[in-house]
Protein backbone atom coordinates (compact mmCIF):
# COMPACT_ATOMS: atom_id res chain seq x y z
CA UNK A 1 0.00 0.00 0.00
CA UNK A 2 1.14 3.34 -0.80
CA UNK A 3 -0.13 6.84 -0.37
CA UNK A 4 -0.55 9.39 -3.33
CA UNK A 5 -1.47 12.86 -2.85
CA UNK A 6 -3.00 14.36 -6.68
CA UNK A 7 -3.74 18.02 -7.61
CA UNK A 8 -5.86 18.28 -10.38
CA UNK A 9 -7.99 20.49 -12.47
CA UNK A 10 -11.60 19.51 -13.53
CA UNK A 11 -14.21 21.79 -16.20
CA UNK A 12 -17.14 20.42 -13.90
CA UNK A 13 -19.98 21.35 -16.43
CA UNK A 14 -20.18 17.65 -17.76
CA UNK A 15 -19.94 16.52 -13.99
CA UNK A 16 -22.73 16.14 -10.92
CA UNK A 17 -20.03 17.21 -8.80
CA UNK A 18 -17.02 15.91 -7.06
CA UNK A 19 -18.25 13.55 -4.94
CA UNK A 20 -19.57 9.85 -6.02
CA UNK A 21 -23.64 8.94 -6.37
CA UNK A 22 -24.96 6.31 -8.03
CA UNK A 23 -25.73 6.59 -11.54
CA UNK A 24 -24.24 9.94 -11.82
CA UNK A 25 -20.62 11.01 -13.79
CA UNK A 26 -18.73 12.72 -11.26
CA UNK A 27 -14.92 13.67 -10.27
CA UNK A 28 -14.52 11.50 -7.38
CA UNK A 29 -16.37 8.21 -9.99
CA UNK A 30 -13.91 8.55 -13.41
CA UNK A 31 -11.02 8.89 -10.73
CA UNK A 32 -11.75 5.82 -9.13
CA UNK A 33 -12.46 3.93 -12.25
CA UNK A 34 -9.40 4.86 -13.43
CA UNK A 35 -7.65 3.38 -10.37
CA UNK A 36 -10.00 0.07 -10.81
CA UNK A 37 -8.85 -0.56 -14.17
CA UNK A 38 -4.85 0.00 -12.86
CA UNK A 39 -5.58 -2.47 -10.22
CA UNK A 40 -7.37 -4.53 -12.54
CA UNK A 41 -10.40 -4.72 -10.61
CA UNK A 42 -9.49 -3.84 -7.21
CA UNK A 43 -11.25 -0.69 -5.51
CA UNK A 44 -9.65 2.41 -4.24
CA UNK A 45 -11.38 4.63 -2.11
CA UNK A 46 -10.67 8.21 -3.88
CA UNK A 47 -10.56 11.11 -1.07
CA UNK A 48 -11.11 14.04 -1.88
CA UNK A 49 -10.64 17.68 -0.19
CA UNK A 50 -13.53 18.48 0.06
CA UNK A 51 -16.80 18.37 -2.60
CA UNK A 52 -17.19 20.87 -5.14
CA UNK A 53 -20.71 21.34 -6.65
CA UNK A 54 -21.67 20.26 -10.02
CA UNK A 55 -21.19 22.90 -12.74
CA UNK A 56 -17.87 24.12 -10.05
CA UNK A 57 -14.77 23.91 -11.25
CA UNK A 58 -10.84 23.43 -10.04
CA UNK A 59 -7.72 24.24 -11.15
CA UNK A 60 -5.91 22.67 -7.93
CA UNK A 61 -8.55 20.49 -5.79
CA UNK A 62 -6.46 17.61 -4.00
CA UNK A 63 -7.16 13.83 -3.03
CA UNK A 64 -5.56 11.04 -1.33
CA UNK A 65 -5.62 7.21 -2.22
CA UNK A 66 -3.91 4.39 -0.84
CA UNK A 67 -2.53 2.42 -4.34
CA UNK A 68 -2.10 -1.48 -3.61
CA UNK A 69 1.72 -1.56 -4.91
CA UNK A 70 4.23 1.17 -4.96
CA UNK A 71 4.86 2.55 -8.53
CA UNK A 72 6.82 5.65 -9.01
CA UNK A 73 4.73 9.36 -8.51
CA UNK A 74 5.22 10.65 -12.25
CA UNK A 75 3.70 6.76 -13.64
CA UNK A 76 0.83 7.24 -11.71
CA UNK A 77 0.19 10.90 -12.64
CA UNK A 78 1.09 9.86 -17.05
CA UNK A 79 -1.38 6.59 -16.17
CA UNK A 80 -4.18 8.37 -14.99
CA UNK A 81 -3.98 11.10 -17.39
CA UNK A 82 -4.13 8.55 -20.30
CA UNK A 83 -7.29 6.81 -18.51
CA UNK A 84 -9.58 9.82 -17.32
CA UNK A 85 -11.55 11.62 -19.64
CA UNK A 86 -10.20 15.01 -21.11
CA UNK A 87 -12.43 17.06 -18.76
CA UNK A 88 -9.73 16.32 -16.01
CA UNK A 89 -6.10 16.77 -15.56
CA UNK A 90 -3.87 15.44 -13.16
CA UNK A 91 -1.34 18.37 -12.47
CA UNK A 92 1.02 16.92 -9.68
CA UNK A 93 1.41 13.34 -8.11
CA UNK A 94 3.27 12.95 -4.82
CA UNK A 95 4.05 9.85 -2.38
CA UNK A 96 3.13 11.29 1.08
CA UNK A 97 3.11 9.35 4.15
CA UNK A 98 0.10 7.56 5.92
CA UNK A 99 -0.44 10.71 8.06
CA UNK A 100 -1.75 12.81 5.17
CA UNK A 101 -5.35 13.26 4.58
CA UNK A 102 -6.79 14.96 1.94
CA UNK A 103 -9.13 16.72 4.08
CA UNK A 104 -8.07 16.06 7.53
CA UNK A 105 -5.28 18.05 7.26
CA UNK A 106 -6.60 20.87 5.24
CA UNK A 107 -5.11 24.28 6.35
CA UNK A 108 -7.05 26.66 4.35
CA UNK A 109 -8.70 27.09 0.70
CA UNK A 110 -8.65 29.78 -2.13
CA UNK A 111 -11.46 30.09 -4.50
CA UNK A 112 -11.53 31.97 -7.97
CA UNK A 113 -14.51 33.45 -8.94
CA UNK A 114 -14.88 35.24 -12.18
CA UNK A 115 -18.17 37.07 -12.98
CA UNK A 116 -18.62 38.38 -16.74
CA UNK A 117 -19.72 41.20 -16.96
CA UNK A 118 -21.27 41.91 -20.89
CA UNK A 119 -24.69 42.75 -22.12
CA UNK A 120 -25.40 39.53 -23.16
CA UNK A 121 -24.10 35.77 -21.87
CA UNK A 122 -20.59 35.69 -23.49
CA UNK A 123 -20.82 32.16 -26.28
CA UNK A 124 -17.67 31.02 -24.46
CA UNK A 125 -17.63 31.68 -21.07
CA UNK A 126 -21.19 31.04 -20.08
CA UNK A 127 -20.12 27.56 -18.39
CA UNK A 128 -17.40 29.83 -17.16
CA UNK A 129 -18.07 32.38 -15.33
CA UNK A 130 -21.16 34.26 -13.72
CA UNK A 131 -23.04 36.98 -15.82
CA UNK A 132 -23.88 40.07 -14.20
CA UNK A 133 -25.06 42.69 -17.02
CA UNK A 134 -26.02 45.54 -14.55
CA UNK A 135 -24.06 48.52 -13.52
CA UNK A 136 -21.36 48.27 -10.69
CA UNK A 137 -19.28 50.74 -8.68
CA UNK A 138 -16.39 48.70 -7.94
CA UNK A 139 -15.28 51.46 -4.95
CA UNK A 140 -18.22 50.12 -3.28
CA UNK A 141 -17.01 46.10 -3.71
CA UNK A 142 -13.44 47.02 -2.61
CA UNK A 143 -14.81 48.69 0.61
CA UNK A 144 -17.27 45.37 1.41
CA UNK A 145 -14.34 43.26 0.77
CA UNK A 146 -12.39 44.86 3.63
CA UNK A 147 -15.28 43.67 5.76
CA UNK A 148 -15.22 40.53 4.41
CA UNK A 149 -11.58 39.73 5.48
CA UNK A 150 -11.55 38.51 9.17
CA UNK A 151 -12.99 36.13 11.61
CA UNK A 152 -16.95 36.29 10.98
CA UNK A 153 -19.81 34.38 11.75
CA UNK A 154 -21.28 33.25 8.71
CA UNK A 155 -24.18 31.79 8.99
CA UNK A 156 -26.50 34.49 7.06
CA UNK A 157 -24.05 32.94 3.85
CA UNK A 158 -24.11 29.43 4.35
CA UNK A 159 -27.08 27.21 2.21
CA UNK A 160 -29.26 25.45 4.57
CA UNK A 161 -29.39 21.67 5.00
CA UNK A 162 -25.83 21.94 6.01
CA UNK A 163 -24.58 19.59 9.30
CA UNK A 164 -22.20 21.82 10.45
CA UNK A 165 -22.87 24.07 13.71
CA UNK A 166 -19.94 25.73 13.97
CA UNK A 167 -19.97 28.60 11.38
CA UNK A 168 -16.99 30.94 12.34
CA UNK A 169 -14.87 31.22 9.52
CA UNK A 170 -11.36 33.46 8.97
CA UNK A 171 -10.81 35.07 5.55
CA UNK A 172 -7.48 35.78 4.93
CA UNK A 173 -7.76 37.72 2.13
CA UNK A 174 -10.59 39.02 0.16
CA UNK A 175 -9.80 40.73 -3.30
CA UNK A 176 -11.04 41.68 -6.50
CA UNK A 177 -9.23 42.27 -10.10
CA UNK A 178 -10.84 43.77 -12.72
CA UNK A 179 -9.94 42.51 -15.99
CA UNK A 180 -11.32 44.95 -18.54
CA UNK A 181 -9.55 43.15 -21.37
CA UNK A 182 -12.00 39.87 -21.12
CA UNK A 183 -14.97 41.93 -19.11
CA UNK A 184 -14.62 40.41 -16.13
CA UNK A 185 -13.81 40.68 -12.56
CA UNK A 186 -12.29 37.84 -10.40
CA UNK A 187 -12.81 37.39 -7.40
CA UNK A 188 -10.38 35.36 -4.84
CA UNK A 189 -11.41 34.29 -1.12
CA UNK A 190 -8.51 32.82 0.60
CA UNK A 191 -9.88 31.56 4.06
CA UNK A 192 -9.09 28.48 6.70
CA UNK A 193 -12.26 26.74 6.03
CA UNK A 194 -16.08 27.70 4.01
CA UNK A 195 -19.28 26.59 4.65
CA UNK A 196 -21.71 25.21 1.97
CA UNK A 197 -22.42 27.68 -0.98
CA UNK A 198 -20.84 30.42 0.92
CA UNK A 199 -18.05 31.76 -1.52
CA UNK A 200 -21.20 31.91 -4.32
CA UNK A 201 -23.62 33.50 -1.72
CA UNK A 202 -21.01 36.41 -0.77
CA UNK A 203 -20.04 37.15 -4.60
CA UNK A 204 -24.14 37.61 -5.04
CA UNK A 205 -24.11 40.07 -1.96
CA UNK A 206 -20.87 41.55 -3.34
CA UNK A 207 -22.52 42.08 -6.29
CA UNK A 208 -25.70 43.49 -4.65
CA UNK A 209 -23.80 45.87 -2.97
CA UNK A 210 -21.84 47.26 -6.04
CA UNK A 211 -25.25 47.53 -7.72
CA UNK A 212 -26.45 49.66 -4.79
CA UNK A 213 -28.93 47.35 -3.77
CA UNK A 214 -27.65 47.07 -0.64
CA UNK A 215 -26.18 49.43 1.95
CA UNK A 216 -22.13 49.36 1.34
CA UNK A 217 -21.43 48.01 4.77
CA UNK A 218 -24.28 45.25 4.83
CA UNK A 219 -22.26 42.87 5.57
CA UNK A 220 -21.66 43.98 9.44
CA UNK A 221 -25.18 43.48 9.83
CA UNK A 222 -25.63 39.97 7.88
CA UNK A 223 -22.97 39.07 10.51
CA UNK A 224 -25.07 39.99 12.92
CA UNK A 225 -28.49 38.67 11.93
CA UNK A 226 -27.43 35.10 11.67
CA UNK A 227 -30.39 34.61 9.02
CA UNK A 228 -29.15 33.14 5.88
CA UNK A 229 -33.06 34.55 4.41
CA UNK A 230 -30.87 38.27 4.35
CA UNK A 231 -28.36 37.22 2.03
CA UNK A 232 -31.00 36.09 -0.41
CA UNK A 233 -28.50 35.34 -3.85
CA UNK A 234 -26.54 32.32 -4.81
CA UNK A 235 -24.02 33.06 -7.91
CA UNK A 236 -24.03 30.55 -10.21
CA UNK A 237 -22.10 27.70 -10.44
CA UNK A 238 -20.35 27.97 -13.29
CA UNK A 239 -18.19 31.10 -12.65
CA UNK A 240 -16.51 29.07 -9.44
CA UNK A 241 -13.15 27.31 -9.31
CA UNK A 242 -11.52 25.64 -6.43
CA UNK A 243 -7.84 27.14 -7.00
CA UNK A 244 -6.09 25.99 -4.30
CA UNK A 245 -6.13 23.29 -1.28
CA UNK A 246 -3.53 24.38 1.47
CA UNK A 247 -1.84 21.88 3.81
CA UNK B 1 -38.87 44.16 -46.53
CA UNK B 2 -35.20 45.53 -44.83
CA UNK B 3 -32.32 44.05 -45.34
CA UNK B 4 -30.02 43.22 -42.22
CA UNK B 5 -26.83 42.80 -41.57
CA UNK B 6 -25.49 41.03 -38.25
CA UNK B 7 -22.44 40.57 -37.05
CA UNK B 8 -22.53 37.27 -33.80
CA UNK B 9 -19.90 35.13 -32.44
CA UNK B 10 -20.95 31.50 -31.35
CA UNK B 11 -19.24 28.81 -29.59
CA UNK B 12 -19.15 25.81 -32.40
CA UNK B 13 -18.73 23.05 -30.32
CA UNK B 14 -22.43 21.68 -29.69
CA UNK B 15 -23.39 23.06 -33.75
CA UNK B 16 -23.28 20.93 -36.51
CA UNK B 17 -21.24 23.82 -38.50
CA UNK B 18 -23.07 26.82 -39.47
CA UNK B 19 -24.97 25.93 -42.69
CA UNK B 20 -28.70 24.51 -41.90
CA UNK B 21 -29.19 20.72 -42.43
CA UNK B 22 -31.79 18.73 -41.39
CA UNK B 23 -31.76 17.59 -38.07
CA UNK B 24 -29.09 19.00 -37.20
CA UNK B 25 -28.78 22.19 -34.86
CA UNK B 26 -26.57 24.34 -37.00
CA UNK B 27 -25.94 28.23 -36.47
CA UNK B 28 -28.46 28.85 -39.48
CA UNK B 29 -31.04 27.13 -38.21
CA UNK B 30 -30.71 28.67 -34.63
CA UNK B 31 -31.16 32.13 -36.16
CA UNK B 32 -34.10 31.14 -39.24
CA UNK B 33 -35.98 29.52 -36.04
CA UNK B 34 -35.47 33.05 -33.74
CA UNK B 35 -36.32 34.90 -37.17
CA UNK B 36 -39.52 32.85 -37.46
CA UNK B 37 -40.77 33.31 -34.21
CA UNK B 38 -40.31 37.14 -34.49
CA UNK B 39 -42.38 36.96 -38.05
CA UNK B 40 -45.01 35.06 -35.90
CA UNK B 41 -44.37 32.22 -38.99
CA UNK B 42 -43.03 33.56 -42.46
CA UNK B 43 -39.75 31.78 -43.34
CA UNK B 44 -36.53 33.93 -43.42
CA UNK B 45 -33.78 32.87 -44.68
CA UNK B 46 -30.13 33.78 -43.23
CA UNK B 47 -27.50 34.19 -45.54
CA UNK B 48 -24.15 33.98 -43.75
CA UNK B 49 -20.52 35.14 -45.41
CA UNK B 50 -19.45 31.67 -45.66
CA UNK B 51 -19.49 28.19 -43.89
CA UNK B 52 -18.01 26.90 -40.76
CA UNK B 53 -17.64 23.27 -39.77
CA UNK B 54 -18.49 21.78 -36.72
CA UNK B 55 -16.76 22.60 -33.85
CA UNK B 56 -15.41 25.78 -35.51
CA UNK B 57 -15.81 28.88 -33.56
CA UNK B 58 -16.80 32.95 -34.68
CA UNK B 59 -15.85 36.12 -33.38
CA UNK B 60 -17.68 37.79 -36.01
CA UNK B 61 -18.81 35.45 -38.90
CA UNK B 62 -21.38 37.78 -40.70
CA UNK B 63 -24.89 36.99 -42.09
CA UNK B 64 -27.60 39.53 -43.97
CA UNK B 65 -31.13 38.04 -44.19
CA UNK B 66 -34.44 40.43 -45.56
CA UNK B 67 -36.94 41.13 -42.77
CA UNK B 68 -40.21 41.69 -43.61
CA UNK B 69 -41.24 44.82 -41.72
CA UNK B 70 -38.71 47.59 -40.61
CA UNK B 71 -37.66 47.12 -36.78
CA UNK B 72 -34.80 49.70 -35.64
CA UNK B 73 -31.25 47.80 -35.82
CA UNK B 74 -30.69 48.02 -32.28
CA UNK B 75 -34.47 45.96 -31.31
CA UNK B 76 -32.78 43.33 -33.71
CA UNK B 77 -30.29 43.05 -31.98
CA UNK B 78 -31.86 42.95 -28.30
CA UNK B 79 -35.07 40.65 -30.01
CA UNK B 80 -32.58 37.86 -31.43
CA UNK B 81 -30.30 38.05 -28.45
CA UNK B 82 -33.05 37.11 -26.31
CA UNK B 83 -34.10 34.54 -28.40
CA UNK B 84 -31.11 33.19 -29.50
CA UNK B 85 -29.21 30.19 -27.64
CA UNK B 86 -26.53 30.99 -25.00
CA UNK B 87 -24.30 29.63 -27.20
CA UNK B 88 -24.71 32.59 -29.98
CA UNK B 89 -24.15 36.11 -29.32
CA UNK B 90 -25.47 38.55 -31.50
CA UNK B 91 -22.71 41.24 -31.57
CA UNK B 92 -24.00 44.12 -33.91
CA UNK B 93 -27.02 44.72 -36.00
CA UNK B 94 -27.26 47.31 -39.15
CA UNK B 95 -29.19 48.11 -41.54
CA UNK B 96 -27.79 47.83 -45.29
CA UNK B 97 -28.86 48.70 -48.90
CA UNK B 98 -30.04 45.99 -51.17
CA UNK B 99 -26.74 45.47 -52.85
CA UNK B 100 -25.27 44.01 -49.24
CA UNK B 101 -24.61 40.66 -49.71
CA UNK B 102 -22.57 38.91 -46.45
CA UNK B 103 -21.03 36.42 -49.11
CA UNK B 104 -20.70 37.69 -52.64
CA UNK B 105 -19.36 41.13 -50.86
CA UNK B 106 -17.06 40.00 -49.12
CA UNK B 107 -13.27 41.17 -49.21
CA UNK B 108 -11.57 39.43 -47.42
CA UNK B 109 -11.18 36.97 -43.92
CA UNK B 110 -9.51 36.74 -40.87
CA UNK B 111 -8.99 33.69 -38.56
CA UNK B 112 -7.49 33.09 -35.68
CA UNK B 113 -6.40 29.12 -34.53
CA UNK B 114 -5.12 28.49 -30.95
CA UNK B 115 -2.72 25.80 -30.29
CA UNK B 116 -2.52 24.89 -26.67
CA UNK B 117 0.97 23.26 -26.21
CA UNK B 118 0.62 21.82 -22.99
CA UNK B 119 1.58 18.07 -21.65
CA UNK B 120 -1.68 16.99 -21.42
CA UNK B 121 -5.22 18.00 -22.70
CA UNK B 122 -5.97 21.00 -20.60
CA UNK B 123 -9.88 20.27 -19.64
CA UNK B 124 -10.85 24.06 -19.36
CA UNK B 125 -9.17 24.88 -23.68
CA UNK B 126 -9.80 20.79 -24.81
CA UNK B 127 -12.88 22.63 -26.92
CA UNK B 128 -11.09 26.14 -28.15
CA UNK B 129 -7.90 25.48 -28.80
CA UNK B 130 -6.25 22.12 -30.92
CA UNK B 131 -3.35 20.31 -28.84
CA UNK B 132 0.05 20.05 -29.77
CA UNK B 133 2.67 18.68 -26.89
CA UNK B 134 5.01 18.06 -29.38
CA UNK B 135 8.77 20.51 -29.33
CA UNK B 136 8.49 23.01 -31.33
CA UNK B 137 11.19 25.72 -32.71
CA UNK B 138 9.45 29.01 -32.89
CA UNK B 139 11.93 30.76 -34.98
CA UNK B 140 11.32 27.98 -37.84
CA UNK B 141 7.58 28.70 -37.48
CA UNK B 142 8.33 32.08 -37.99
CA UNK B 143 10.59 31.66 -41.08
CA UNK B 144 7.70 29.15 -42.33
CA UNK B 145 4.79 32.06 -42.18
CA UNK B 146 7.06 34.10 -44.59
CA UNK B 147 6.41 31.82 -47.06
CA UNK B 148 2.53 31.29 -46.08
CA UNK B 149 2.05 35.56 -46.97
CA UNK B 150 1.51 36.64 -50.54
CA UNK B 151 -0.14 35.07 -53.53
CA UNK B 152 0.19 30.95 -53.86
CA UNK B 153 -1.71 28.13 -55.58
CA UNK B 154 -3.08 26.93 -51.93
CA UNK B 155 -4.19 23.39 -53.83
CA UNK B 156 -2.38 21.14 -51.44
CA UNK B 157 -3.95 23.20 -48.67
CA UNK B 158 -7.69 22.46 -49.50
CA UNK B 159 -9.56 19.33 -48.46
CA UNK B 160 -10.96 16.97 -51.53
CA UNK B 161 -14.12 17.17 -52.12
CA UNK B 162 -14.59 20.99 -52.85
CA UNK B 163 -16.01 22.11 -56.20
CA UNK B 164 -13.90 25.02 -56.76
CA UNK B 165 -11.02 24.94 -59.31
CA UNK B 166 -9.39 27.69 -59.02
CA UNK B 167 -7.02 27.70 -56.11
CA UNK B 168 -5.09 30.96 -55.81
CA UNK B 169 -5.21 32.79 -52.97
CA UNK B 170 -3.41 36.00 -51.54
CA UNK B 171 -2.65 35.72 -47.63
CA UNK B 172 -2.02 39.58 -46.91
CA UNK B 173 -0.84 38.58 -43.19
CA UNK B 174 0.12 35.05 -41.36
CA UNK B 175 1.70 36.20 -37.73
CA UNK B 176 2.27 33.83 -34.96
CA UNK B 177 1.62 34.91 -31.12
CA UNK B 178 3.75 32.97 -28.45
CA UNK B 179 1.16 33.60 -25.32
CA UNK B 180 3.05 32.25 -22.28
CA UNK B 181 0.72 33.07 -19.80
CA UNK B 182 -1.73 30.09 -21.12
CA UNK B 183 0.52 28.29 -22.99
CA UNK B 184 -0.89 28.95 -26.24
CA UNK B 185 0.09 29.69 -29.49
CA UNK B 186 -2.59 32.29 -31.31
CA UNK B 187 -2.03 32.02 -35.22
CA UNK B 188 -4.29 34.80 -37.46
CA UNK B 189 -4.53 34.31 -40.90
CA UNK B 190 -6.05 37.47 -43.34
CA UNK B 191 -6.53 36.87 -46.65
CA UNK B 192 -8.98 37.63 -49.68
CA UNK B 193 -10.13 33.96 -49.59
CA UNK B 194 -9.52 30.58 -48.13
CA UNK B 195 -10.38 27.04 -49.30
CA UNK B 196 -11.94 24.30 -47.28
CA UNK B 197 -9.79 23.37 -44.60
CA UNK B 198 -7.39 25.41 -45.01
CA UNK B 199 -6.36 27.75 -42.23
CA UNK B 200 -6.72 23.96 -40.42
CA UNK B 201 -3.87 22.48 -42.73
CA UNK B 202 -1.47 25.54 -43.05
CA UNK B 203 -1.59 25.07 -39.08
CA UNK B 204 -0.96 21.42 -39.04
CA UNK B 205 1.80 21.72 -41.68
CA UNK B 206 3.41 25.05 -39.47
CA UNK B 207 3.34 22.40 -36.68
CA UNK B 208 5.38 19.88 -38.55
CA UNK B 209 7.62 22.37 -39.27
CA UNK B 210 8.14 23.41 -36.17
CA UNK B 211 8.71 20.17 -34.82
CA UNK B 212 11.41 19.58 -37.57
CA UNK B 213 9.58 17.00 -39.30
CA UNK B 214 9.02 19.02 -42.25
CA UNK B 215 12.31 21.27 -44.11
CA UNK B 216 11.46 25.16 -43.03
CA UNK B 217 10.75 25.95 -46.17
CA UNK B 218 8.54 23.00 -47.14
CA UNK B 219 5.59 25.31 -47.76
CA UNK B 220 7.34 26.62 -51.54
CA UNK B 221 7.84 22.89 -52.57
CA UNK B 222 3.98 22.08 -51.68
CA UNK B 223 2.74 24.95 -53.57
CA UNK B 224 5.13 23.46 -56.55
CA UNK B 225 3.67 20.16 -56.11
CA UNK B 226 -0.35 21.06 -55.73
CA UNK B 227 -0.78 17.40 -53.89
CA UNK B 228 -3.00 17.29 -51.13
CA UNK B 229 -1.66 14.05 -50.37
CA UNK B 230 1.60 15.92 -49.66
CA UNK B 231 -0.26 18.06 -46.65
CA UNK B 232 -1.29 15.82 -44.77
CA UNK B 233 -2.33 16.87 -41.51
CA UNK B 234 -5.42 19.03 -40.45
CA UNK B 235 -5.55 20.39 -37.16
CA UNK B 236 -8.70 19.81 -34.92
CA UNK B 237 -11.99 22.46 -35.60
CA UNK B 238 -11.51 23.41 -31.73
CA UNK B 239 -8.95 25.63 -32.75
CA UNK B 240 -10.40 27.76 -35.25
CA UNK B 241 -12.20 31.02 -35.18
CA UNK B 242 -14.20 33.28 -38.24
CA UNK B 243 -12.78 36.29 -36.00
CA UNK B 244 -13.83 38.94 -38.77
CA UNK B 245 -14.97 39.41 -42.13
CA UNK B 246 -14.05 42.50 -44.54
CA UNK B 247 -16.38 44.26 -46.86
Amino acid sequence: MTRYKLTLAYDGTDFAGFQRQPNQRTVQGVLERALFKMTKGQAVTVHGSGRTDSGVHALGQVVHFDYPGNIPAVNMLRALNSLMPLDTEILKSEIVSEDFHARFSTQGKRYLYKVDRGRYTNPFTRHYAGHYPYPLDLTRIQTALADVQGTHDFTSFAASGGVIKYKVRTIYEATMLDVPESNQLHFEFYGNGFLYNMVRILVATLLEIGNGRRDVHDFLRLYAVKDRQQARGTAPASGLYLKKVYY
